[in-house]
């Protein structure tokens, strides 16, 4: 099936998602929006995130898209349900993927969790690791910092390591031994978190995880593409598609060659979304 | 004139500038606008923020404003003459009186400035500066992490004492005797970034020298309000009133009764912003 993924996240961190998915089903073709004029996500409502993401996915299923990747934590955590109730494609978020990997690589059944402030509020994650597996300990904890950090830049500064130590000193007393990390933003903190939790815990890329269930997904549905590429991957923002363009490659390890900025405000007012 | 003035910012930093009104010109009825649903601005395109500016500004109109505080640097920066332009009434930005004080009072003419990266873009405060004093050198420097700091009420831990370090170096070595807090967050680490930049350093902020401005022009306008309070001030915003309620009284100093929020898609799709 030669249709496009489509995949969305609030702005520029579901890259790290992409990067994972060019790595396992390179064959597919991706369209990509980032809603980089209303990020960030997660310090949001609840029913705010919910009528974004579902404006973003009716925004995406203009490309005729065969599934929806929802490569933001928030939105997975907060809008999964109500996706999927509302489109008729697969939908996917990295939630799921991201717990079942923590529960499976336990030894302790001692969890950590980090995200935004969103995510972390639903309680999503402790929900899906208890589906997989009994008496888990789950640890949460929002850090709103971390997103702020990454988009600056300072991926392993004093600060950031001081930070991270704020956020995660309980855990680590807890002597966690797995840790999520809850928002796509945070594998670029991978190295300076590793060295802080210690070599012993392992880090669940939920983006990493995502990508496995997504091309498991394609290949049950028989939904895959066997044709090879034929195209490039579409990436499209509604604000500031030249900060993305920039900043895109590190999220993603190569250089985006085009970014196309959307008037996304139009583009709502010619859809019905409140009767959806 | 009793019509009350209309404040509008990109989410809770306005109530900075709203609690030095209330000092300045107690008598007077505001109507307060926090674009929470949108917010950040600061790192946002220009035409974004101009576009978003527009539209509070066209929300507070419906109370009948006989003025438009813009307590808000980032939308002061880009969007103010955009605004005078478009509208009927007086609109007042935070960036000119603040630039003006600091005119007045630095002594060897050496003014740093922080602020969000959109507005130390716009280069705004440089250039009023110079309109008000010859010779003089400006230090400029965006702080993107500071206002996740104050949201996250990290006011005086040792990682805002470190980022702020990190921002403000240079400019201590280029011996500053006046800094501009060009951003409605900012009063709140005042006492943080006093011990930093040390006690010589004059500290301006922003929205004081604005109230004062207000003040000045409904004098010489002749629409203060002389007939004593009647009713209470209006704080809406457009996500997350109850969040806007719990920190609100942190950059108020006192607690607000009743926030609103607003449906404000709905709002801008009764409007036809585009044709204005």
């Amino acid at each position: 099936m030669k249709n496009p993924i489509g995949v969305f996240d609030s702005g520029i961190g579901g890259l790290t998602v992409v990067k994972q998915l060019k790595k396992i089903i390179p064959d597919e073709h991706l369209v990509y929006f980032g809603d980089t004029a209303r990020i960030p996500y997660g310090t949001r409502s609840k029913n705010l995130i919910k009528q974004y993401a579902l404006e973003d996915a009716r925004f995406l299923l203009q490309y005729d898209i065969k599934m929806l990747v929802v490569a933001c934590n928030t939105a997975s955590s907060t809008a999964l349900p109500y996706l999927q109730e509302r489109l008729d494609i697969p939908v996917i978020g990295v939630v799921k993927p991201g717990a079942e990997a923590s529960a499976k690589v336990t030894q302790n059944k001692k969890i950590g969790v980090i995200g935004t402030a969103a995510t972390i509020n639903s309680a999503s994650y402790p929900e899906q690791i208890k589906k997989n597996i009994s008496g888990v300990q789950v640890f949460n904890q929002a850090c709103p910092l971390l997103v702020s950090l990454v988009e600056e830049g300072w991926l392993d500064t004093e600060v950031t390591r001081l930070t991270l130590l704020t956020y995660l000193d309980k855990m680590i007393k807890q002597e966690i031994d797995t840790l999520i990390l809850g928002c796509t933003h945070y594998p670029l903190l991978r190295h300076t978190i590793q060295k802080i939790v210690g070599a012993h815990v392992r880090l669940i890329d939920s983006g990493e995880e995502t990508a496995r269930a997504v091309k498991k997904m394609l290949r049950e549905k028989k939904m895959l593409n066997l044709s090879g590429r034929e195209r490039d991957d579409k990436f499209i923002v509604s604000d500031n598609a030249q900060k993305f363009k920039e900043i895109g490659s590190t999220f993603l390890g190569y250089d985006i060659d085009h970014v196309e900025q959307v008037d996304f405000e139009e583009f709502l007012q010619t859809t019905v979304i409140k009767d959806v």
